[in-house]
């Protein structure tokens, strides 16, 4: 439990290989992680080629560590292979929509989880990449997704060639609710943000970015309403063109 | 390692509490998980009083880990939090989408999954319930969520009172894709669910079913097309009413 705690997303690799024998036995223990029904319903892409890194670093506005890792594993919703098997066997599937894109998200994300615990408790390094739903048909274009199978989340993955510092969390009363959800007070909210608004290099970057308050920085510079309304409708249609 | 590649789902347990500082260590190492912009946009109910176990059961079928189980954690993609505090802040939140909702869900599973794993290290015994995104409205109801606060899976854990053998999983080449997605021939599906169907349980449960093949079972009796399509839509129509 100490290497959790311990934890930190890590950036930069060193130029040395994963072997595919240690990913395999990587993502061996990622596919023992629960899956509805027992159908494993999600597949994962293995992008070591550089030629394919730059194809799929733009999807990811080209953050550098698509192309400065050794691997990088997109992990997909797969309602495809199901589907396939239950077509060859008289069965009629049914799970081209809503619910099995949010079922596989589940499955393809406990996965993705459980294989980046495993590779830290073997000293790698990991960096998920939250770009891969902003994006979607560039990254079903780059690894030739059919229909039915979907891109939900990237890690990059390699050998730790920094140590940052760990960042802060909110404490933990702001995140568990006992029995019934408790909404926020001002003076909660006030109280919970206080410890991160506090953080010199968040005030740095709210300097940095010519902004008033550390909000400010995530909903004018960061993560702003027009663009998440854009890649919402983006997003469904993309889902609808990969046939869910 | 070996923990997460011997690990099984455990439906049954011991009628012995969890302590409240076992547990918050616990979710203290999940909540290291990644998460996007360091945001923490998701909420964990904890449900430990049998009353309101016995008003959950039924969103979930009334599967008895919910009354067994002496802790139920109900993981909730949250943007009210984050969007209360850009309010409180002079900063106009846009977190209110599809895209939201699905960056929520990221992040609340990777911190449900790590929570799973440290359990799972400490003795505990752990069942993911799928019904979760099935029912949702009653969820939402039964824990009271408000709008931009959604019940994404639910995890019921305990000391294991059983020792289950360990479910088959599909080979590693069925689920690994190298550079790009191999699309599945009819020969390759047949290797692949061979041995899946080749397991003695499995065919047991065609003849309960009372099918001709394992994947009726699961199209004609587990997960039907028609509900699945009901689901979807109850699940838009939820996801809508919550405020994304």
């Amino acid at each position: 439990m100490e290497i959790l705690k311990q934890r930190r997303t890590i950036r930069k690799y060193q130029q040395k290989d994963i072997s595919p024998d240690l990913l395999n036995d990587l993502l061996d223990s990622a596919f023992r992680a629960s899956t509805v029904g027992n159908m494993q319903v999600y597949s994962v892409i293995v992008t070591r080629d550089a030629d394919r890194k730059a194809k799929l670093a733009p999807a990811h506005f080209n953050q550098p560590m698509v192309q400065t890792a050794p691997v990088v594993l997109t992990f997909c919703i797969d309602l495809r292979r199901f589907s396939k098997w239950c077509e060859q066997r008289k069965a009629i599937p049914g799970y081209n929509n809503l619910e099995w894109f949010v079922t596989g998200s589940v499955d393809a994300l406990l996965a993705a989880q459980t294989f980046c615990v495993a590779a830290e408790e073997k000293g790698l390094g990991i960096c998920y990449l939250g770009t891969t739903t902003y994006n979607p048909q560039m990254i079903i274009e780059a690894l030739e997704l059919p229909e039915l199978v979907f891109p939900i989340t990237t890690v990059t993955v390699g050998w730790p060639a920094e140590e940052p510092a760990q960042v802060d969390r909110l404490p933990l009363e702001a995140i568990i609710h006992e029995e019934t959800y408790h909404d926020y007070t001002p003076d909660d909210i006030d109280r919970l943000y206080a410890y991160k608004e506090s953080l010199s290099e968040n005030k740095q970057f709210i300097l940095e970015n010519n902004k008033e308050t550390l909000a400010q920085v995530f909903t004018d510079v960061r993560y702003k309403k027009e663009d998440n309304e854009v890649m919402s409708e983006n997003l469904w249609n993309v889902m609808k063109k990969q046939g869910f």
